[in-house]
């Protein structure tokens, strides 16, 4: 058996590892701006991109190292580094050959982007800031807080494991993203820290197995950012490990953040769990869901706390997975208001739903009646904000 | 060679049509909700549905009947009878029997249903409006308005097709739906009234083959409706027909009928073309295009009046379609603002999209360069009306 416990310090609360966040002047009125992570030896690497075609420039630079290990990893706001070309690529290799320079010991150094689209990088600006990083800091607040967007609070979490017999192992990461109600826009970047003593290969495995469940989960439209990218760097340290424990550790961890990022989603006041169970398979219960998450009819309907069943019925029928109006069952949280084929959608009922609509957080749960697939997605509602905030992103 | 004609009269234009909208009570104030489409003889009869599985019941009991001849449509709002089960279904024979007995000489009555899902038809409202409609009235704007939703008006054209030799025929057709922002809810319902002297197969095949680049270009968010509804009725009075003439003749009515439900669109202030060219195939570009058209990130940066050709770009990227930054090219009508790599965004040309993006139609045009597929999809802007009207939409 193991234990998992939550313990401060984010991304540098395993031991060797140490990050910071500083202002290059990309965001107004010197908010930090300019982060990095850095491990006190070249690290086991292990990483997930978006699978947006348009892939941005320090995806690319970092899919081009193939296997490789780092201690470094240098990371902007404001700028997403995508739809540059090659010359977003130079501007990379240009940025980290200046910031080696400056303070020697990086390895293969990385760096990671979010912001807008089209741009350049002001390479001069963070070339400056970085040259100034203090690579001894140990503020996970500061790094989680300078790679911030649209975000408005910063996504920090850590985890001890230990293992029977006393052995433990710690994993740190920091997420930003209000951006899973918009994921094509305000990019969702992920960086987590371990010193579990495990390889790149076993860290990619459980990575990829951990997505599907937690950010994929969270993704609310569908888009997909040109940057999306979680990175994962292990430098061993501790010589423990379990397979089962980090993965259900760091499940817990990204599923955390993901949610985080929905309660972030631009402009959204409720954090929704779209739970649905009996689907024929885990494939259509996915679509169901992702379908109800994404839907502006059911975003506007939680916005109003209007416990509008139909929608739920007329959504999960539009998204392809199979279903029947006679085997379907709809509940918010354990209102049921559809069973079956029978409407239970009484005024005594629809009070009993609008109440639970008020909920900060609540479940709209849909029972296929067609098998036993299951998927939760999490979603959140659009309101007025989040026209404000998108209808002028740029400027 | 032949001439298409628009005219006035909508679906009572043809010869041997009537139509009316009288107000059974459904809708506040005495406002116009149920209205009748009748013929003079039995019509050869076409029709497309929604694909939601959740199909409404008034769909539901047409399509039972197989191959028929009908000569009556009674059409409410404000009430989908979807989610209602064979209740539903039953409802819909009461209604329809106690009007054929008020009436006499219907022939096959159908019925088509839009509103709020999940609530039984109030039948004896609609069966006393019913009884009292009378069947010789051929106001087609009264049954035009009647049929509307959250419309802000109504929507009805004709068109007259004179071929060589003289011999000519008439297409008369009014649609409701401010929905194709959101087909989920405010249901598209469609009903053609024709002359020619076509059959039932001749007629489903041109529909079919109409409906890709029309209705379906329009759909926003691709979320279908558990009502979605087009029939065409064609009593051949004419004795005329030329197929190739009444395709090119129901395409410009239907695609103007589309465009109008995205003007129209819940809050919308702008009607955008998004033309895709250049992609590998067809289906390429149909992807892209709906996608772009379907993009809450589009829709908002269009709201805004904003230039935001990285979302262009990015949500190309994340459609799926075959593409690359290298050979995309990306202007508002024409003004180009990425070519083949090269961002050409600078201040002047900013100001020139900015421009193009206050008007109240324009195109945003993709060369995806991948090879000759093109498709064009039309969209609106997504603002805070939206949001208004969709967050309390049942009360």
């Amino acid at each position: 058996m193991y234990e998992i416990k939550k313990i401060g310090g984010g991304v540098c609360a395993p031991e060797g590892f140490y990050a910071d966040g500083v202002s290059a002047g990309l965001k107004p009125d010197g908010a930090k701006d300019v982060a990095f992570v850095r491990a006190d030896v070249p690290c086991e690497t292990a990483a997930v991109f978006t699978t947006n075609k348009m892939t941005a420039a320090p995806i690319r630079h970092f899919r081009a190292k193939g296997a490789f290990k780092t201690n470094f990893i240098l990371i902007n706001a404001k700028n997403a580094n995508a739809m540059t070309g090659q010359a977003g690529i130079d501007d990379i290799d240009e940025i980290l050959s200046a910031v080696s320079e400056a303070h020697g010991g990086l390895v293969d150094p990385v760096m990671s982007s979010t912001g807008v689209i089209g741009v350049r990088l002001p390479k001069e600006k963070i070339i400056e800031a970085a040259k100034g990083f203090d690579l001894e800091k140990r503020d996970a607040v500061s790094a989680a807080t300078a790679i911030m967007t649209t975000d408005t609070f910063y996504k920090s979490v850590a985890t001890e494991v230990v293992l029977e017999g006393g052995k433990r192992f710690r994993i740190g990461a920091m997420a930003k993203g209000a951006g899973m109600i918009n994921p094509a826009m305000a990019t969702m970047l992920c960086f987590v820290t371990t010193d579990a003593d495990a390889d790149a290969d076993t860290l990619q495995t459980i990575l990829e197995s951990v997505i599907p469940t937690t950010f994929n989960a969270a993704s609310v439209d569908g888009d997909t950012s040109t940057n999306d990218t979680v990175i994962v760097l292990s430098n061993r340290k501790s010589g423990a490990f379990d397979e089962t424990a980090f993965t259900e550790a760091l499940h817990a961890m990204l599923l955390e953040l993901a949610q985080m990022m929905v309660s972030d989603g631009e402009g959204a006041t409720k954090l929704v769990t779209f739970d649905v169970t009996g689907a024929a398979n885990d494939d259509d219960a996915r679509t169901a869901a992702k379908a109800l998450s994404n839907s502006l009819l059911m975003k506007t309907a939680i916005y109003g706390e209007d416990p509008n069943w139909g929608r739920v019925a007329s959504t999960v029928g539009a998204s392809g997975a199979q279903c029947d109006e006679a085997t379907l069952t709809i509940a918010f949280d354990d209102v049921v208001v559809y069973e079956r084929g029978n409407i239970l959608f009484d005024a005594e009922t629809e009070k009993r739903a609008a109440t639970v609509m008020k909920r900060e957080q609540f479940t709209i749960a849909c029972d296929l009646g067609q098998g036993e697939g299951s998927f939760k997605a999490y979603g959140c509602d659009l309101g007025y904000e989040y026209v404000k905030i998108n209808a002028d992103y740029r400027t």
